[in-house]
This record gives C-alpha cells, structure tokens and sequence, in this order.
C-alpha cells in the first residue's frame, strides 16, 4: 500500500527532528505552527522555488543536494538582510515513485543544511505531483533597526563581494560534463551542489553597521548588481580586474574559458554584495575566515552600470544573469 | 519582448498594494521582508500548495476564482488556529503564456481576498514552469497561550462544525458538469470558488476560550476528525443525523446525492471542526451571524471513530476524503 499524507509527514518531521535554541511553540501536525518572537528583533520572511527542470535535473542531481540547495538558497536571503534563520516551512510535491529511497536521501540532505544553519523545521505542505516541485519558505530574525536593505547605497560607497564568483557556474558546467562521482569533490562543483550562504558574514556585517546595502547574488553581478541599485537610486561603476575569479586548476580548459564572463553574469553563487562607506572601508578584512572579502568598485550617482576596462575605457553592463522568464537552463 | 522576472514582481507588488494596520517594515523588493511582532502574540505560520490539475483546471477554472482560494486554503489554517493573518508570501510559476490577461484576473481575485481577510503581500517568488503552480505561506499572530490546538480535545467533550458540509464539494460537481457562466452564483459553486475561511469564528472561539481543540476541514470530516482524535488521543461518536447537511434546492437530482456521505467525505468546505467541554456549552449559539454552528457528537476515551445510525446500531468511520497519494481528482 502506498504511504498516504499522513504517513508522509510524519516521515518528515522525524528527519528534520533536531533539538535548537529556536523558540518553537509549536510544529508539524497541527493546522499551523507557532513560534515565539523575540522582544526587540523584526521577524524576516522570505521563500524560493526549487523546481525540476528549472533549478534541478531529477536523474542528474543527487537527491540530498536537492534538500541542502532548496534551504540553502532561501536561506541566502535572510543571510542578505544581516538576519538569523530561525524556522523553515517545507512545501514538496513528489510523484508517487519518489516518496521512498529518494525521499529518504532528499531529507537527509535537508537534515543536515537545517543544523548547519541553525534553521529548524516548524511546518509546510506535502502533495503529489508528476515533477518535483519544492518551495521553502524561511522564517528569521534581526535586531530592530539593524536589517541591511538593499535600497541604503550612496554615491561613493565601496562595493564589496564575498567569496568567488561564477565557482557555481564552472561547477555546473563540470558537473553536466562529469562522468564519474570524483568531480563532486572539486570545489565548483561542491559549491554548485552544496552552497554556503554567507550567515555569519551577513550578521556581523548588520551588527557592526558596516554594510550600507546588502544583497545576495542568486542570479549573477549583472543582473543583481542593477537590482541593488534601483532600490538605492544610483549607479555603480565596476573594475572587472578586481572581480574575485574562479581559481581553475593547472592550464585546463583555459582557452574556452572567460573567468571574467563567469564572475559577472555566473549565477547560483549565493554570495553577498554589500556597499560600505569609504570612511568605514578600514574595517573590512581582506577575508573573513578562509573567505576573500573583495572590493570591485563604488557607487556612483549617475544611474548607469559602467565597467571600467583596463586603460580607463568604460563600457555599460547588461544584465546577462539568471532570469527564468528569459532564459531555459 | 517578454515581460522579465522583475517586471513581473513589479506588477503583482501594484495589484497588491493596499493600506492595512498591519505592520509589515519592508515588502517586496529586497532580499526578504521585515515584520514587527506584536508584543504578548505568537507568530502563526502555514502554507498551502495550490497545483494545477491538482488543485484546479487552468482552463476551467476562473483565474480570480484561483487567486482567491489560494489564500483562503492558507489563511483557513491561520483561522483554526484562532489566529489572524496578517502577511503572505506568493510563490507563483507560471508559463510564458500566464504572464498577461490571465495574470491580472489571477490578480484581482488574489488582491480581493487579501483584503477581505486583512492579509498583506509582503513577498514571494517568481519563476516559469510549464504548468501553474502556486504556494502561499502566511503569517499571522495569536494572544499568547490563546491559540488553539488540535491536541487538546477531552473524552466528554462535544463536537462542533461550523456552516454545512459536503456544500464544495456538491459545488465542485455542479460546477463540472455547468455550461454556463450562471451556475456560478449557486451557494455550492460559490463555495467551490470562492470559499470564506472562518476568521472571525475562530479568533471568537480562541479569545472566548471556548474551543479546546479546533481544526480547519479542508480535506473531508471522515479524513479530519481522526487527525484531530490522533492528536488528543481520543476517539470520537458521531450522529450523522446531526450533521448540517447542504440545501439542496428543490427535489432534482436528489435521487443520485447522498448528503450524509457528502458531509462526511465532501473536501475543500474550509469550516472549522472544533470540540466544547459540556459546562461551556451553554455558550455556543446556533449560529454566528448566519453561519450554523452544530454539534455533531461527542469525543470518546475509546481511540476509534463510530458513527451512531438510527436505532442506536454503531459502524466505524473510514477515511474517505481527499489524500493526495491516493486519490486523483
């Protein structure tokens, strides 16, 4: 006899179980969950679709990746805003075939990017469905007043990046070509399958009001870089030498490869880009643990994306990133 | 050119848009939104899947029709909580097609119900997917230690609905087999399309203290009140002579309808199933505005659900409502 709704959630939430400091009234089984808030902070609220198809090849991705990714990425967002990610909400719609060992590796991996980051299960919604269709919405916390928005750049802030960008998009490109299950240990590849997001970045960056703007890169420089500043209503102007590439190993595959290229428009990096004073730029390590915090520019009051080629030449970047209306993957 | 991601935000942020007391810090537009808490209240969350095939026909069903019962499935959780709703987050995936004439009616039927249940848009996420799928979360906040749960029902206790069961899904089918656009203004189809999830019912029965335990019947009472029962730990008698049964306007098609069967297995009614300690019956009316409240029968220490026929004569309940992993509708 097949598992009924019932059977399934009660398969999820002993996964997810886990003990947390996380102040829950009350999770899975009942209507809806509670959750106490704490006095002084603002509840953060954000959610991501993770699609087959779109976000995920059903034969080709690793099933517990699928469940570290889909929390991972909209936890990224709290992360964006200097929050803590308290509580998740899990939406999952499988076809019948994938409610057994699927499933099983699937919350396994989920399991463990909910302790990572501190985010426990509190509830959500399980259907069928002939695709694989996930939403995961993330329920967190700031201090009041202390949240990085993206809309508080000004004219000569220093625009700052986390980590390297485009390793997503040169782990996505080795892993459609990767025959064997080795490559999964190359750091692109781990990247594309496993992302990070920059939690104790965000928060320190919102603690010691260093950030004047923050944003996470889910589609790419290009296309994100331009979102940050709409809200902010400025410009920015960009020197592509100072772009944290890709480290590639040895001289391979070099010829076909535009590290730049990569670093702007690569999406799925799940890096921070934040905007700081000029006057506070002293403040900002060149790394933050093992990760290279990098400064590629600043903001300009003109309302255009300029790059500044080598020799002074500017040119204007387009949005070449991610966006699903545009775009099949 | 194809509307992009962003104009799409653009778009469903203005059809939303609408002034409440709610305080939501910051929408949409940045990495996630920021809520303040009320202070002595429990955030409240949930969310509901609303799936294309599943859920609704893309090409039967209304798109305002589809946009209203999307959050009334969800804030119907946030309502047997005794809570109220306050923010949602849309996840919308729609095709390329969607993004126009049938987005806006989508829209309209969406911006209606947010208003009429005092919800706010504060976020969500875009994305295209060949069929439409959609997930609403929303969040809302309870009096602290008010919120009712469905674990605290008591052998003794009697049990009550809210409104007529069985009365969506007897829409659902008139609505099926309807050819024209004037079957719509029958209450059972109106139901079906539109239905009204008990807000003020529930707040009344959580700040009365009147309730110990409540949930909302979205999938059937014969699937419902066992999750109830399971979560007290109780069983249950059920008079199903008691049950407030739909009106069915003259003697047509009487012959083929069942109304005991619909009221047990029927779907999608979203009233509230919710138990009363006998000294506090006296309290329950026979209606609250022009919605019956009926008792229905008793909770038992036996853990197993009978129904009592005529004559005294006891069977036991089946589940036969709606379970996504067994049925197709």
């Amino acid at each position: 006899m097949k598992a009924g709704e019932d059977q399934l959630v009660q398969r999820i939430a002993k996964a997810l179980a886990f003990k947390s400091g996380a102040r829950l009234a009350l999770g899975i089984g009942d209507d809806a969950a509670l959750v106490a808030p704490t006095a002084g902070y603002a509840t953060v609220l954000t959610c991501d679709w993770f699609l087959e198809g779109s976000h995920f090849l059903r034969d080709k991705h690793p099933p517990d990746s699928i469940g570290w990714k889909c929390l991972a990425r909209a936890v990224s967002d709290v992360a964006a805003m200097g929050g803590e990610p308290t509580h998740f909400l899990l939406s999952l719609a499988v076809p019948g075939t994938h409610t057994g060992l699927w499933l099983d590796r699937f919350l396994r991996g989920l399991a463990r990017a909910a302790r990572r980051f501190g985010c426990q299960l509190a509830g959500g919604d399980t259907t069928r469905s002939d695709k694989i269709v996930i939403n995961v919405a993330v329920v967190g916390e700031v201090r009041a007043g202390r949240a990085v928005l993206r809309s508080g750049a000004k004219p000569g802030d220093l625009i700052y990046v986390t980590g390297r960008l485009g390793e997503a998009e040169l782990g996505l490109r080795s892993f459609r070509r990767g025959r064997n299950a080795s490559h999964r240990n190359s750091p692109p590849v781990k990247k594309h399958l496993y992302p990070e997001p920059r939690l104790a970045i965000g928060q320190w960056l919102a603690a010691e009001r260093i950030a004047t703007s923050m944003m996470d890169l889910s589609d790419g420089l290009s296309s994100d870089l331009p979102r940050l500043c709409a809200a902010s209503r400025v410009g920015a102007r960009i020197v592509p030498s100072k772009l944290p590439k890709v480290k590639v190993p040895g001289e391979k595959k070099l010829k076909d490869l535009d590290l730049t290229e990569l670093a702007l428009n690569g999406g799925d990096d799940y890096e921070l880009l934040f905007t700081v004073r000029p006057s506070q730029a002293r403040r900002v390590p060149r790394s933050f643990g093992a990760i290279p915090l990098s400064c590629i520019g600043e903001i300009t009051r003109e309302r255009r994306i300029l790059l500044v080629r080598p020799g002074g030449r500017e040119g204007t970047l387009s949005a070449r990133g991610w966006d699903p209306f545009r775009h099949r993957k």
